[in-house]
């Protein structure tokens, strides 16, 4: 088939959806671009930016002639709308997402699919602290890193389409399976989201603080800007790592806090100057 | 007098002393920047910079012909050093710091300095995670909040002289005591700062997440690059506030905790909302 991924079903046309629908038009990677949403304003605004090219809200009418259908709705509402995709949807389509939990996700598939599964589940870190089509860019995914559960009785051609779609808008696909992925993600993303939010409740309880920040806060906090309804997700969706790493961290705030209640300053020296090596572990600098 | 501020003399030129000296000799607001260090290597890369006109290792004798001496060292060392600067100036001389915290330095200047005080404590917000001299800039106080104490039994001339030297290399200037200062800035941005650390030793926990990270997890943790002994001091000389406001937080992050394992999706909601919000209105935007 050519273009390459047919007729393109995006579920959720916001950020990473109408990005996606920009970036598959632009790359001239599909036949056709059709937009599912819950709001007509919002489908009208992704038709008017040509991030889609029709819009509906009717997600299993929207299956009729569909190739690849890509989820980019909140996490929780997923497994639902897997349910509603899979009753719908003709012998040969292929299906993924692009949900920032997974486990849950995944296991829905495995309960409710027959094998071999045309559901892969992916999850491209392109999230921001910007949300809605008027956002979306042709190059979001560009050098982005997406995270897509191993191939585990997936049907060869579906798991293959899925990797190729992703790596066609640009993205370096990593395969990590969907557990361990809820777990560290919770401590690389879910984690520190909560923390900023709390971080800025924080300061603007502070009083008039208007005039006393700096750029430090305004880095900390920035993914606090992101959309509520995303967030409250990802917490209902890994609601077990991430509360069992609020319980760490809280502990090691509280060993923190006593380094400095007790003034020790060679912990606070080697505390300080262990988290900048952390740092540049993790970004790999 | 003109150039403006005379001989002036620059205690620690790293990123805010080596910035100041750059902004002071390119907008000729000084006779002489002359350097005052504790180790050549730095002295030298100021001076290669031309941040300083000159440098030395000996705090007492750079006083010799002062009219201006900022002192730009961590927070710790500047009781110690106010107290060797006291003894060798002359009369004329007018006294200030770039300090993050304040309290501290304005009690021992209240406790060893006789009325009316020729030191006026000041805090530029201009940190950032980078350091040393080699990351000074000659606009970094561009627009920077500086925060200064307020006049109380300061002589006329000094606290002029200060607050016109902020404003004389861009800075703009709001006045706050000192105890309230330490007790709001340890939320704007001692807090933060712990908080970034915290966020990046728990991620480097987690295993091999180098493939694992999004923008999200660099914003956050952006400041945890800024150097140790600072921030070392900084624990040091506001204890109280800042252990006060992370037990607080341990509280906060506890109830967040709670809304997740009990899946409390409307209060999550609610929270990412309040953040969101109180993310702008500390901004003001």
């Amino acid at each position: 088939m050519n273009p390459q991924f047919g007729t393109v079903v995006i579920v959720g046309v916001g950020l990473l959806g109408g990005s996606l629908g920009l970036a598959l038009k632009q790359r001239g990677l599909a036949n056709l671009v059709r937009g599912v949403g819950r709001r007509k304003e919002v489908l009208d605004t992704a038709l008017a930016l040509k991030a889609i090219d029709e819009g509906t809200l009717d997600l299993g009418g929207a299956m009729k002639g569909a190739d690849l259908v890509v989820l980019c709705t909140p996490a929780a509402q997923v497994p639902s709308q897997l349910d509603v995709v899979r009753t719908r949807i003709a012998p040969h389509v292929v299906v993924t997402d692009v949900a920032s939990t997974k486990a849950e996700i995944c296991a829905r598939v495995r309960t409710n699919w027959s094998e071999p599964y045309r559901f892969v589940g992916s999850h491209p870190m392109a999230g921001s602290e910007k949300y809605g089509p008027e956002h979306a860019t042709a190059t979001l995914y560009e050098g982005c890193i997406t995270l897509v559960e191993p191939r585990n009785n997936h049907a060869d051609d579906a798991y293959e389409k899925v990797v190729s779609l992703w790596a066609a808008v640009g993205a370096r696909v990593v395969e990590i399976p969907a557990d361990l992925h809820d777990g560290i993600v919770a401590k690389t993303s879910h984690i520190p989201h909560i923390i900023a939010a709390l971080v800025a409740e924080q300061a603007a309880n502070a009083g008039d603080v208007k005039h006393l920040v700096g750029k430090g806060f305004r880095d900390v906090t920035r993914i606090a800007e992101g959309r509520a309804e995303i967030w409250r997700d990802i917490c209902l969706t890994n609601r077990n790592a991430i509360a069992k790493g609020l319980r760490e961290f809280g502990a090691q705030l509280n060993a923190v806090r006593e380094m400095i209640e007790h003034g020790e300053a060679d912990d606070l020296d080697r505390f300080f100057q262990a988290a900048q090596a952390a740092r540049r572990k993790v970004l790999d600098e």
